[in-house]
């Protein structure tokens, strides 16, 4: 049975070119001195940011929370949407290993909107944390692949900045919210201080993310990313991967997003499952199995059963997320199957 | 000009009787053995909240942080309401000094029900912090010194413990809901593991807080009491005003509330100003200030000219605390001075 | 049986003049705006050490942590020397709490030489944390209260200030140094950016330690001091006992140490026992036990039958330290039992 | 001109043989589910190392500080020799991420022996940090690639082991001491709770560590090393050429071992530059540069003057590396390089 994996876009594998350019690529020791394959996809990533500088890290969680540690100091603060990233997936390394404070707040889809935040900076008082930093996440995974509305970003960005507060953007998917807005990358990144993107998602690299900011703070970042373990002798090999998924991929992400679409309308049209949040912005659609038909654990077991893998994220939610290595016939086949368990389990 | 303090109950100063109590109290190297006032102390408190122990610590942020510190590790999580004093008042000191994750949740007046902490609990999984702790304040100061609902405490804490959580009472105010309810210290703290109560605010001891549970883990809070720089030699010296706040200043916290129904009562009859939020259970009164009035700062400034002190705590609302130290008269005289200024400023 | 105890000189108990300042002072909140009694506490402790300003705590402990908090961000490193106190018996805070790394050197009886720091300091380089400071220990408690030399003293301050590092005295005993040198506290003092001292051990007070330095430096060690709960609401009822401590009790040290030499001389007539170090410069004495007299518990032990509290502190070594409240007939009769302890288990 | 690059075994390249193993490797999601190739690696190294499982990480800093934290709690301590990577050179990261105390011996070109340690277990006592743990490094990159002596590290071990301790092995070369002594890395590993090895030193891997151990103990390093950042999706990229770099360059490591021989026989033959330690029991090569000659830095820009890269480590010391990437004939031709910069300098 071919297997149709949709649990995340994260088990992309890298295609044949790729791994030309991986088994080709030019390397040296990026500890002592510079890999220069690694090099290259930095100040690619710089640029298609807008950024002074970047730097490659082994995964997304390194950059963000070296992001996090470069803005904070132990009893700062930042401000971040409830279903984030950051605040959720990283096993609280922000207060574990930086003895920063997460202010979460609450927004749709995770969506946030400046009026929310105004008033949320603590005034100095040896009571209460500094708030130094908000961090947004672009687009949001939990808010099913949302893109941040532009606009709602820069109104929270000029009041961040305006306010003495740092900027941090998760943007493990934003080549997602560039294809789906036209925004160019430089442009949504204008708005921050410091971006994360990364390589192993839609883009289709093997591994890695990239933190990208001014000069200083990259250079900071590097001392923390040595601290985490993240120094890498020969990571060009990696840095191959991930430069080839940034200058081949990121144009065809619009096939993921329609795809997701044609997955969106089939959970639309069955009875028992409804999309969750309603839009589906890119590539990360999240449905809701009516009670009477299970729970979201007894409905991916089913689509398993049938060779669609896919990811329950709740007690009834199931998450699927199209990407590279799924075309478009396998969500045509994956939808069908969709509705049929659906059918089943009524 | 009389001056009339109601910023805080910790305001309250030692009484003459209290003054003789500590000039002659029995004294020991508590670090090194035991102070026998200090141990007394300890004794009557564990015995009052039923626990099998108790230790003696400086503050309120020590107790209470050594309380999280007791039931979680660097990468766990703890629950509280979003607007709770450990949360917010404390300099972030679980994340800042125990790498320990908050989670919050916003209850009405500092309110929270059992139905929403029901489904937060996170699965195991390397993405996650662990889920470990609950904990309450009662009263709640940030919700106006509000009493939490004992069918509430029940409830939270009885899901608590059935889903392998550790529940924590911030009791900082815990007998002034013992006054305001009836219902026992004793039967408020069954329902947690560890409870910490403070001698200097409404009890009007000069400095101090115990925290109490287990004898195991009372125990391990004496380890983490010693790293805080919280061992002190002849301690015996404050604990002699504790003691003496426990035995003789419990009873009367109930005038303090008649004090606060007092001011209440002006409040809700002057324009312009209006309690926030609207219940006044205990000895907590906070009230908002009209923009047609100025800033809850200017009320204060004001209020501070005749003779009245207060707490501006956001930019709208000012917060009134009575206390040991302010008579009935006192704050007859106070209510007189709230409505001529809201008079005066409109 | 009249109970002679050297354990420490932390178990001085304040004297009836003391107890008597307690009862009388003034007191505030010290954490909502100023308590007037710590206010002259710290006001007249910076004066002695020469210092722009001073702060309360309720423990040595927190002073000097709060202190490598001032100086240190994590991942910075201290020099120290080996048997400190800092390093030793303080649980580590400062790696526990502060994520700050100890760079160890042995001295003999814990006195350094500049000779011996030098070359120490680390490069910039990313694989290294960054030297930041060296704490000194004035008296030396494991040293057996070892004065350090004034030139020593003065030589590796000059050398650390003019290699861009901070330096930090832990004068928790300064006073007997002064009383044993002649050399002013503040002269002490000059070479250190930051000095905190203690009340509660020779000087006799029941309970706290300041840290002096300047004011800006002390302003941010308010706000450490509140993370780590030592923030004091009427705290004038311990820091009056402090007061008259500093105030009374300076001058008489040399009493200590003069009962110092008396037991040091009985020792060292003693078969089987031995000064280990030889030297006793102030008020503590530490001595050895020959395997054939058993161990230090056993020689403890004994002691403590005859009405001698000792402290083990290695399983040869026992420590004696002179204080407050055993005076020289005390000190002789401690003296001859000593003798004859050592003679019974020969 | 062909540069001899004798920095560090780090800079090795990875070989056509092993891109073509990278090209070629089946990979899979290792974060979601697991990687085959990176899941046939740490099955083979816990096979070589006698362990029941290992782990795959980015660097050997990452693995040796997910060891302490295995090991160790915040507040907890571990012995290791004063001059050993983990304490030096990975940034404090026991102390700064997870609030350990590091206790340091110092043993000749890093050599320690049983009798050293004992006696350092400290007590149980709220003043004390609690001894958890001992570290060796084998070799010892500080002490020349010193290699262990086999019955000092059966002898600690015992001990530890004996006395409540665990044991980890920064076995960065462990390979290095395999191939100079015969004895198996499993018969070293033996003595040791967890084992640290790099494949992208000696072995000549792009990059990655691993960690062995219990499987309950790799398991509690899988949710570290997610937490420090580095779980990594596709790894078998990178994983591949570790287990290419296991299978296929363990044997050769000799030829190394021979070639620094050459280079120590031509600085002992030099008259201005010595080795320091005296002894090459390995790869690695220390000499101290007379003050005649100038500094090591002097010394090593005329070596890198003359196409010869080595790494100044002190102000008088240079180390070179000998690796795969360095043939014997390049190694004669840096022996010559070396002593004609030494006449040259004299
Ligand atoms: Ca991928
Ligand atoms: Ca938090
Ligand atoms: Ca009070
Ligand atoms: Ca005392
Ligand atoms: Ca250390
Ligand atoms: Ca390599």
């Amino acid at each position: 049975m071919n297997v149709i994996d949709l649990r995340s876009d994260t088990v992309t594998k890298p295609t044949a070119s790729m791994r030309a350019a991986i088994a080709a690529c030019e390397v040296g020791d990026d500890v002592i001195d510079v890999d220069p394959t690694c090099d290259r996809l930095e100040r690619r990533t710089a640029e298609l940011l807008g950024k002074e500088a970047a730097i490659f890290m082994p995964s997304g969680t390194m950059t963000n929370q070296v992001a996090v540690r470069i803005h904070c100091k132990p009893g700062d603060e930042f401000i971040c949407e409830a279903g984030c990233h950051i605040y959720n997936y990283e096993q609280g390394a922000f207060a574990q290993l930086s003895g920063v404070v997460a202010r979460t707040v609450e927004g749709p889809a995770g969506v946030l909107s400046a009026s929310q935040l105004k008033g949320l900076i603590r005034p100095f008082n040896d009571h209460l944390v500094r708030t130094k930093l908000v961090c947004l996440e672009n687009t949001h995974n939990r808010g099913a692949g949302k893109v941040q509305p532009y606009d709602h970003v820069e109104e929270i960005c000029t009041w961040a900045h305006e306010s003495g507060l740092r900027t941090h953007l998760d943007g493990a998917r934003l080549f997602n919210a560039v294809a789906a807005t036209g925004i160019s990358a430089e442009q949504w990144s204008r708005h921050f201080d410091t971006v994360s993107v990364c390589f192993s998602k839609g883009l289709g690299a093997p591994v890695g993310s990239a933190l990208a900011g001014p000069k200083e703070m990259i250079q900071e970042a590097r001392r923390h990313r040595k601290l985490f373990g993240g120094g890498m002798r020969q990571c060009g090999i990696i840095a191959a991967g991930a430069l080839y998924a940034l200058e081949h991929h990121r144009a065809r992400l619009v096939e993921d997003h329609a795809n997701a679409q044609l997955l969106a309308e089939a959970i639309r049209q069955t009875e028992g499952i409804s999309l969750s949040p309603k839009d589906v912005d890119t590539n990360i659609i999240i449905f809701a199995v009516e009670p009477a038909l299970g729970s979201s654990a007894q409905f991916a077991a089913e689509l398993k059963q049938q060779g669609v893998l896919s990811l329950p994220i709740s007690g009834t939610q199931v998450r699927l997320v199209t990407h590279l290595d799924v075309t478009e016939a396998l969500c045509r086949q994956a939808a069908k199957i969709i509705k049929q368990v659906a059918g089943e389990l009524a």
